[in-house]
């Protein structure tokens, strides 16, 4: 439990079939990832659970699915076009290349924020204070250019500006850009929620730690439309909603805080933003996770201006129009897998040998059940549990190595329940369920294993 | 039921919040389209229903998901930066431009295939057949030439060649380069198969047709590895499981139809070939819905031989060393919501009044139930019965308008059930049930609903 760092969770995380390096036969490409079997379970594990709690379990919100490729000029109404990009500085000595603002927080660890300050003052503290280049030591910088973190390529048969697009940087504009047909055809009224999960794009200079930032990621993003006035009541809402969620999935509090922007870190439009961030196993520390902020009418006011479209809402109880204000909790799913992973991840000492157990909440286990013949002979009864409970959860099946070591197996990858078809089985009609955390067995009737099961897999 | 248009589905899906024009407040991007409240709740319902099957519910297959970036010597191997490309002519009048191979076909009215001509035969094929523009009527075409349909974009600062990536065309790619990794880390046995669903993105000329041909879309595809010699075998298993899926998912045998690939149609390395096609209503009809293909061992030869890394499996039992031949079944999840959106979608004539309503099968409904209060002053009730219920399944809550409208509204978007709180309930503990189908109701206490809806809404 204590002395693990986030090296060894990555490191289980590669050997156990949750993520592999992409293209790994070629070398890789850097920063991609694949999800394995075991990966690809719990990650949308992890997007049922939060489609589960902001979509389905309340009645004001609704989810969409926008495209990746969108229309241009949303990214220019958004800001992206003009604003979304990094102040890059190359090393004149070895042709290293740095964002600005990371040298001076890496040069001052961390205690100067540079979130602040202009390209000018950038480059004149990194002159004042003599920050060399991390690579060489040198101290010969260029001075700072803005490059774009869109991926751009051409849709059509032509590359030139006319066909040029973007793949999407977030998922968030898709929503505001159809706040008006969700609106209509779903008879919405203020408040209500858009949510969206879906992959997004960035073309970082110095992105790593393994999944914990990736040019490719998926966003779980909502976007939650209020009266005026009423968003700072949304806001501390939607705080209180998020920590909560992470709790649920297992997070211990002592993990967790909430973090308010000081307003020189703010966007000017902001009311207010607080990071919910993450106490990672060492040397990560503390991260940023999840990202709630009252953007005020800020983006459906630029889409109305800039697309000439009115996304005004018109309240029938009161007359009034008005476009509303938005609340958007906005969290990675790679990042909250690596979350859950941390926190799960333990080596027990046990009195005879240790065993690695990943203690996954059993809604976010990749397999909620191993099914374990005790001998190969038991397989057809075996697969019949498993074609029994398949229809309910994601099961495996395991017939090599002794029971304890088939245990552990299923310890290591987050299995709460192994359920053992045993020579008595066809004769008394039970089977054994040994669960993960207590390692405690017990013996019940074939017929109550569904409702056993389902019961303890909720969330 | 009768007489309904392709064009009758595209409406209904654009008008009640299943599918909006993507960026369509800044008119649009050509070819896009976003998935509403109700469209993507249907998305995930139809890849939870293939992954169920194909994945969870048979002990030999797993899942993964791979990176939409991957290393472009992917690509090369594959054939796709070489040989993925359409034959391209512009008419030198109008400077419309057309796929050559399309032209013939459309001339021909599909009874000359361009499948198997190169690209001088199409040319000659144009000339001697005097096919005119179908934009302007000139017989003036430019020569062929190829036109790569994979999107490229620069990961990192530089635009130039050592940077070049490609948005992937399909996910298949992803599943042959993991095939090791997998293998392994599962200690899988052949036969065995690997699935991915996610998003891939051709350039295409002529996309259209709705949904049913988009520049970006979502495949489901299954590589399912086995021994040479048992592929086909392992390929007429798939066939008769994919049509056996879509007829459990409420597709009418009499709209299915399996069909062989002609030898002139299948590729060099390819054992054999079958899609299944639905028939469409008209003007569509008989469209592919599902390709099965036994790929031998092409695709993973392809790749030993050009990252120089074994991908041989070597067998336990009789320690033999081989290249698996692969079977791979793949479908596209937005001709398969089409496919399902026409088979569910018809207009019934009432006694009173036409209905139209949505007999989608309730696994897949948007909603499974509607929770109506008889009066807006029923709503604490009602909204307890939506919290138990939400628990289990996705519902909605309507408050608005008489009854028989709310029934009208659910019938229209395919939920399978309403249950309706009345004055009564408080007394008795009970609702009463309406069936979308047959519109019969039924009144059945509070404690028995979740088990009542739970059962009728499994695959």
């Amino acid at each position: 439990m204590s002395g693990l760092s986030f090296n060894d969770v990555v490191a289980h995380m590669k050997n156990a079939g949750f993520v592999y390096q992409g293209s790994e036969i070629y070398g890789g490409l850097s920063n991609t990832w694949d999800f394995g079997p075991l990966g690809i379970e719990l990650k949308d594990n992890i997007k049922k659970a939060w489609w589960k709690r902001f979509i389905h379990e309340d009645p004001n919100n609704v989810g969409i699915q926008s495209a990746i490729l969108m229309n241009p000029e949303v990214w220019v109404a958004s800001g992206h076009v003009g604003g979304f990009s990094d102040p890059l500085m190359d090393c004149k000595e070895c042709k290293s290349r740095f964002r600005a603002d990371q040298l001076i927080e890496e040069a001052t660890h961390n205690e100067v924020s540079a979130a602040g300050m202009s390209n000018e003052e950038m480059e004149q503290f990194i002159k004042d204070h003599d920050i060399t280049c991390p690579k060489c030591g040198a101290k010969n910088f260029t001075g700072i250019r803005q490059f774009n973190l869109m991926f751009k390529t051409y849709q059509g048969v032509l590359e030139d500006a006319k066909n040029t697009i973007y793949l999407r940087p977030e998922t968030a504009q898709g929503i505001f850009v159809n706040f008006k047909n969700v609106q209509r055809s779903m008879r919405k009224k203020i408040p209500f929620g858009i949510g969206q999960i879906g992959k997004s794009f960035r073309n970082e200079i110095t992105p790593g730690n393994f999944i914990f930032r990736t040019r490719e990621f998926e966003q779980m993003e909502l976007e939650f439309f209020c009266k005026p006035g009423t968003d700072k009541e949304w806001f501390d809402y939607y705080c209180k909603a998020c920590v909560q969620f992470l709790k649920d999935l297992g997070l211990d509090e002592k993990n967790i805080r909430l973090r308010a922007h000081d307003p020189e870190e703010l966007a000017h439009y902001s009311n207010g933003t607080s990071d919910i961030e993450y106490n990672f196993h060492d040397p990560i520390g503390w991260g940023e996770l999840w990202g709630i902020a009252d953007r005020t009418d800020f983006d459906l006011k630029a889409h109305q201006e800039h697309s000439k479209q009115s996304l005004e809402y018109f309240d029938p109880q009161t007359n009034e129009k008005y476009i509303p204000y938005v609340i958007e909790p906005s969290v990675g799913v790679e990042r909250l897998i690596l979350a859950v992973m941390s926190e799960a991840y333990e080596i027990e000492h046990l009195e005879k040998e240790d065993r690695t157990v990943l203690k996954l909440h059993p809604f976010l286990a990749p397999y909620k059940v191993a099914i374990l013949p005790l001998s190969k002979k038991l397989k057809e009864p075996a697969m019949d549990v498993f074609k029994q409970l398949c229809d309910v959860c994601s099961c495996t099946y395991d017939e090599t190595g002794s029971i304890g070591k088939r245990y552990r197996r299923q310890d290591a990858i987050g299995t709460p329940f192994c359920v053992t078809v045993d020579f008595d089985t066809q004769e008394d009609q039970c089977v054994t369920i040994r669960d993960r955390d207590t390692m405690e067995q017990v013996r019940i009737p074939l017929t109550e294993l569904e409702t056993y099961i389902t019961k303890r897999i909720q969330l």
